[in-house]
């Protein structure tokens, strides 16, 4: 696990991979290392041209990972995967794909889905990585206006970064859950791994898609073997 | 941080660590390494003499921690606290110690502490590390009789540790507080990483110290500098 992209979204991710996993037994969970620098250089900014590129640091991480023997590395931050490819490139490191799983989620979870909107982070949104991940599953990726954006959606994910109250940015999110419905969405993805600490006012206007469980169900469905109980003895980074 | 012992606790202590944190942005947060092998071998068997020592494989994740250059070490497990020595020993890595953080805590939290009760595995049992460190801060260190032990305690514990549904579990460790303070207890110690997962009700019956947040408030006091919000490039493993 590439974390730290917040510290909380990191340890929250490795709850729910835990809670996925069908393991009967303590022993028959997955084996987990964690490489956690919340010194990884802002994602959005990066994207934005007003800071620094992430992927050394990530690369860093991934190379340690690597050596450690992880079979396949989740990053949870849908932001930073806008970073995968050069990270796989520059390591040859096998990324799981948060953005995919996400939208999959989505699909199966609302029947005859068409319309899909997201609260992402800015630099998400640049990236345009949940459009075309929509456009191979045939759906239509929609993020909110940009004043919704600014006043809550960015709001609420700085606050959670932060660590302050949670009562805030909860309303926030499902203001901008709101917007999205007044817009014809049919489901809404929590499309930034803040965002699931705050979302539980949002459920509750449209379904909601959770993309850091939907990353940990990939995980499990990737890594996770039942066989007598018995791991694969790979392990995730 | 070594983890995986088990699963959930690991995860639950990462949460608490983030939490304990008082960082004001996501940046300013601990750099945080996880090496986490459920297939550790069991501690409470290893101390029965029912099964291998898990020192290696504690071993072989504290080296792996090293060489990425954390500063100390934190075993969000109380059990494996009776190898701390050894593994120190094997490997010259630095141990957080969270018998102590947690007794320091029960002592702080009720005034005039003198009898406090302990939740644990058999395993930390046998060891007497609770009834040693207690008596270096002038505590009586009291456990469950044996019956309860099996019967509340260690089923819990079990149950837990196989992702059961918590009710049962809830109800058992209650009981078991409830025993505690039959005996005269004063406080009660969440021995074991566990337990917290399941101690809400146990805590309306005596005052509850929860062992894993004990360890995640003496880490962030080792490692957390707030000097101009700068972390101090130590690492965490």
């Amino acid at each position: 696990m590439l974390g730290g992209m917040g510290a909380l979204a990191t340890a929250d991710f490795y709850r729910r991979l835990v809670q996925r996993t069908p393991a009967g037994s303590d022993q028959a969970h997955l084996p987990v290392l964690v490489w956690a620098d919340p010194a990884v250089p802002d994602r959005t900014a990066a994207l934005l041209g007003e800071g620094p590129s992430p992927v050394p640091a990530l690369a860093e991480g991934a190379r340690w990972l690597q050596r450690a023997g992880v079979s396949c590395i989740a990053v949870p931050c849908n932001t930073a995967h806008a970073y995968v490819e050069q990270l796989s490139g520059a390591t040859g490191a096998g990324v799981l794909d948060m953005i995919r799983a996400a939208l999959e989620t989505a699909a199966r979870r609302v029947h005859g889905l068409e319309r899909v909107g997201v609260l992402a982070t800015r630099g998400t949104r640049l990236t345009g990585l949940y459009e075309r991940a929509g456009a191979r599953l045939g759906l239509d990726v929609v993020q909110v206006p940009a004043s919704v954006q600014e006043e809550y959606v960015d709001a609420a994910i700085r606050a959670v970064m932060g660590g302050a109250d949670p009562t805030g940015p909860e309303r926030w999110i499902a203001t901008a859950a709101e917007s999205l419905q007044g817009q014809g969405d049919q489901a809404v993805v929590a499309a930034c791994t803040e965002i699931p600490l705050v979302s539980g006012a949002a459920a509750r206007v449209l379904p909601l898609v959770d993309s850091t469980d939907a990353l940990a169900e990939a995980a499990v469905a990737r890594l996770w073997r039942p066989t007598s109980g018995v791991r694969t003895g790979e392990r995730i980074g």
